[in-house]
């Protein structure tokens, strides 16, 4: 269950939804939660046959659901929408959005953030987190605790990074992009020649693009490029402990679920849906819209 | 070898061990390790035919071992025990618990720790940690350097965290658990809707419940659930690099190894063991005692 | 692209790479790029046949090649070597070691070092680290920001460890070895033993050693040895999120790719190329040379 720290009346509610009330106009709720653990402060939603039992028995304030279910919940209050989930799940966004905690504007003493740095309007910056010479940060910019960012990166406008995130120098964010915990950003690409018998090491000197409203999991890696750049493209989605190889370029909106793995230099369109643990070998192109299902390895059409 | 601070007696090995000497008896010891690296001060163990041989040849001052293997270290130090292999690593794991040096009790001068922060009992927090609001903390727990706590979190009785781990708030762990170096706990849940051309992200509102002596493996990380909670039962054992989807809900005493990507709402029962790199489609339901093999996909009996 | 901070004239660009000019000499460079990217003071090079047009039409100053591709340049400034990919990472090899800013020596002042860490030389650890009781630096170590290292651990000369980085107790780095963000060297080999309806943790008291120039990159986990050592051989170098089991012991000068898991007790011989995501099961031996495709399973020769 999620509580929030602010209730809402039934027209806030509708303000964020729309929709039409049923029965009862209630009071006030507080929380969000799955029927199995509600009470008479919580809203829930059913959309679906399965959760009709459910949903039915729960003491839940109040049920968002459409008018095709809406008689198997007799008198209790109802929001009828077209779309129940959306209407929940936009409720929620905007209900955490207004509600969640977050870091104070500044930076925190024991930061240590490079004279160099450029603020472009109010930052965060917690605890323990390190900021080397010539970055520039934008405007509501959210660095959590302990991350370290690099010499020369630039992050966009409402970017927000949670705690322990590694950024290598000269790596470029977007804005609204969010990294979860223990990411790691351009570290070098994986490049070795073999010479006189020993593993020589290709020098990586490109860096990483990562456009706007991109999010990634905890614990993935992207890595930097030889020469010019990994990119990932503007709104796609990377799950957790995602490999993502030097000189990748992904397209926008594309999904990457856990686990997956990009070999250097792996072309990835638009749009695109990788499930879990898939593998594709280097120097491939993966067009827009394909969709891999779990633990394929992707060895298609050559660039 | 493992040197222990502390040096052993015959009979404070016995007192931990049980069974019984055979020759003479000897004086003291202070390391435990494989035959081809001890010396006179070292215990052994000796249950497989295999290890005879380095055993034999091994300066070791002590070999753990059983009636039928007796005869052949002649008129050596032997401790006869039912089951050497489980006498040697109750006797270590005795050693170890009372040698560790560990953190000392107290809040390090570093750690930003909101004063909303409750103890019941001696804590140890490092260096660099930040713990946020209304956290709750019970006794004996240790928090090694660079862990943080977001908002909410409860960390029951007796519970280690290794350095740099990343907890979200509002999630709950069990007493006695360990969590090693890396493990994000609660980041968001993947989620996207596409509307409009571009992936709506869903909230993550619900939180991850870790029940009591659970172990979770360096760099692993567990999904906050949507709505509810992302559960893992008692006893259960996570290695390391392992991906927990958001909603999954995994029984007692459960085995994940290493690499293991569970995909969002999948059912896992008690005393089940996945080896390494299994992936589980989401949605599905692996039953009680069931018993997965290298790498396979499982997409077993839906849910 | 990068741009260093000292720029070169050809002389002595010259003087790194050896072959000879052809054409005007020019002035001076201060970048390395793909060709698409590059301006009139940027050096690329050009060796494959796909590269010669994108190679023609960009304003580079400077084009590495050999005699063979030289006739598709004209009249521009080529430096003519035999082997001009080799010259042009060298060339940026030894560019990028000279350029590259780095920690300067010393402790920052919010660092934790125990008194009894001993420094054979002149070391840099920057911010929010840790370093335990007893650990021995070589010469020339730098370590970045919120890194831990635990009691007892020695890290030899010129070894750099990026930020977040955590090693447990007991652990041997070698000389010139490269960690990448997020590592965990050391956590507990991964055994339980069921007993009683519960799994039993078996104490893992051995250790890690890695050889000399070894490079590990981010979020890869080596757990320590249950009993001995877990052992990484000379100048093998390690992507991103690969585990090492406990005990596995790898030979020299081998490649393993990203996500590569191997279970405890493995034996990996020299020169062995692991492609992306292979797992390998325990107790086997991987002989020296093998190539294994990506994804495979390899359950080969029991050892």
């Amino acid at each position: 269950m999620k509580r929030f720290t602010k209730a809402l009346s039934a027209n806030e509610i509708l303000a964020v939804t729309g929709g039409t009330w049923q029965n009862a106009m209630p009071a006030s709720f507080d929380n969000v939660c799955e029927a199995g653990e509600a009470d008479s402060a919580s809203i829930v939603f059913c959309e679906q046959e399965r959760l009709v039992e459910s949903v039915s028995k729960s003491p839940a304030g109040l049920i968002i659901t459409n008018a095709q279910f809406a008689a198997n919940f007799g008198e209790r209050p109802l929001l009828i929408t077209d779309k129940p989930y959306i209407s929940f799940m936009r409720l929620v966004a905007w209900w955490l959005a207004m509600d969640q905690a977050h870091l104070p504007w500044g930076i925190h003493p024991s930061a240590v953030v490079d004279p160099s740095v450029r603020f472009d309007g109010e930052v965060a910056i917690a605890a323990a987190c390190v900021i080397g010479p010539n970055v520039t940060l934008g405007k509501g910019v959210i660095i959590a605790e302990g991350c370290s960012i690099a010499a020369n990166c630039t992050i966009g406008a409402g970017t927000r990074l949670y705690p322990n995130v590694s950024i290598y120098e000269d790596c470029e964010l977007g804005k609204k992009c969010v990294i979860h915990s223990g990411v790691v950003i351009g570290a070098d690409g994986f490049g070795f020649i073999l010479m006189d018998g020993i593993q020589q090491k290709i020098p990586q000197v490109g860096n990483v693009v990562i456009h706007d409203e991109v999010e990634i999991g905890a614990n993935s890696t992207i890595d930097r490029a030889t020469l010019g750049s990994t990119i990932i493209g503007k709104g796609t989605k990377i799950d957790n402990l995602v490999q993502i190889g030097h000189n990748c370029v992904i397209g926008q909106h594309s999904i990457l679920c856990a686990q997956v793995g990009l070999a250097g230099s792996t072309i990835v369109g638009d749009y695109v849906y990788l499930a879990g643990q898939v593998g594709a070998a280097g120097h491939i192109t993966i067009g827009s819209k394909a969709m891999v299902g779990a633990q394929k390895r992707y060895c298609g059409q050559h660039s």
